[in-house]
């Protein structure tokens, strides 16, 4: 067992060493059948499943792993960290939208110059919310607004009439009916610039378009053009391109909030990364079939 | 009537006239019985109730009244805003755990400066929740945690252990297993300074202390101590002194998000508020029982 962390329970008698992403890995890894991804750790624990001769399952702790199929020797499985990071990605589409709503900016502003001066803000309660994106992730966004009484629209690349769920191409139809949009959306070549400058101009005045998708879904130019006047706003995770230049006008938008692709990154995701990880060891072990096998 | 808004629905052959609380009040005010007060515009409105002859009943939109009844003519009823700013409370409440836990100031820092920069942070999911205040504002924010999936325990003034509800009594054995403490009290002489450098000193390190209640339940001197050194965090809507000087030192302690008591204040509030004023209206004029009497 290769393995990130040192608190992942193994079976016993089972032999584990460690590899943070961070430092240079162990010596000896001629054993290693089971190799557990460091997370976030940028190219080169991936380089590594080529140099381990015995291996035989590679352990992902991203939901997207296209970049790591290429790198699998014959014969190796493949596993993703589906599910792990839905929490994370959901509470922070919660915290753009509150910070947006509850005018967050300007209070730390304020806050910045000992400024007491209060004013009335706008609230997430009663507002109208088109999901767009309802799978695991979506869903998790959608209870936390309806206990926040917001009045949620769901939307999805198919629609599914007998959920309440409409299809992408009734957008047209919702847009001038949402306060707040909310995209979930992976990168395919159906979602890339599925809200461009027509889908933001069917939006009503001062809409807010939160983003914790990826970036490619929004025509960033298109978004540009319609935050800069003040009419619409933005809470955007992820833009296009990423990271978004130092000097693109984006950052300095008034209405628009924005976060380093760090929605997936919180807290939450490590112990559920460490149970997943403890339990595909305890499968391989045992011979039992893995879960979340994606490869080959 | 006088009423603070022109679009609360008044029955039929009812004369209303308007007064917002910012401009001057209608001149001929003789025939008001009934007078629904502008809503946190300052010490004008109330001085207002002493001038009208015909009066007979006061509808404040706020929950807290104790100011008004010593204002009451003899014969006069007042009944107040119970419930109205729950929701917009509460939702504030999650909008500064959500700030603290996800780092937001950091990340509007960063975009002053287009920086992108990643890191991992803290997030509200699995997070430890010492809910302090257990009336109609307190049950919305568990049901938004809840949806967040944090671990609740519940506080109030007195332990209701049938339903899970601990006493005030307990804090001492509680505050260590906090990882967030959310305080929404009522100024009274029983919750004045709860919340002192003993019941900080038994917060875990790192533990956020959130106050959506009043600034009298947290010893401010106590509080600043602890968020100097680092120890602990707060997201403050409410503080003692209100307003807070521009030279207090807690405005910039780093850990520290301060918001200059707008919680009750947002959006949601406005149709709760109109929809309560017109009910209570209608009930007059039919000789109906009023609803939240609270005097005489």
């Amino acid at each position: 067992m290769l393995l990130p962390w040192t608190d992942i329970e193994v079976p016993e008698r089972v032999e584990a060493a460690y590899y943070d992403g961070l430092g240079s890995p162990p010596g000896d890894l001629a054993d290693v059948e089971f190799y557990v991804l460091p997370y976030d750790r940028g190219p080169e624990p991936p380089k590594l499943i080529k140099e381990l001769p015995s291996l035989r399952v590679v352990q992902s702790l991203s939901a997207g792993v296209e970049a790591l199929v290429p790198l699998l020797p014959a014969g190796v499985r493949l596993a993703n960290g589906r599910g792990l990071h839905d929490l994370s990605v959901a509470e922070h589409a919660l915290a753009l939208i509150h910070a947006a709503q509850r005018d967050l900016p300007r209070w730390f502003a304020q806050q910045a110059r000992g400024s007491w001066v209060r004013e009335h803000t706008r609230s997430l309660a009663d507002s109208r919310v088109l999901l767009v994106g309802y799978g695991s992730i979506g869903q998790a966004i959608e209870r936390q607004l309806v206990a926040a009484e917001a009045v949620v629209t769901r939307v999805a690349s198919r629609p599914r009439p007998d959920e309440g769920i409409h299809g992408v191409g009734e957008l047209a139809a919702l847009l001038p009916q949402a306060d707040i949009v909310v995209l979930v959306l992976p990168d395919t070549p159906a979602t890339r610039g599925l809200i461009g400058a027509e889908q933001l101009a069917a939006l009503p005045d001062d809409a807010l378009l939160v983003n914790v998708g990826r970036g490619t879904a929004v025509d960033t130019g298109a978004l540009l053009a319609e935050t800069r006047t003040g009419r619409l706003r933005a809470g955007l995770d992820v833009v296009d391109p990423e990271p978004l230049p130092a000097d693109h006008p984006l950052w300095t938008v008034p209405g628009v909030v924005i976060t380093p692709h760090i929605a997936g990154g919180s807290a939450s995701f490590y112990p559920r990364a460490k149970k997943l990880a403890a339990e595909q060891v305890r499968r391989y072990v045992r011979g039992e079939e893995l879960l979340n096998v994606v490869a080959p």
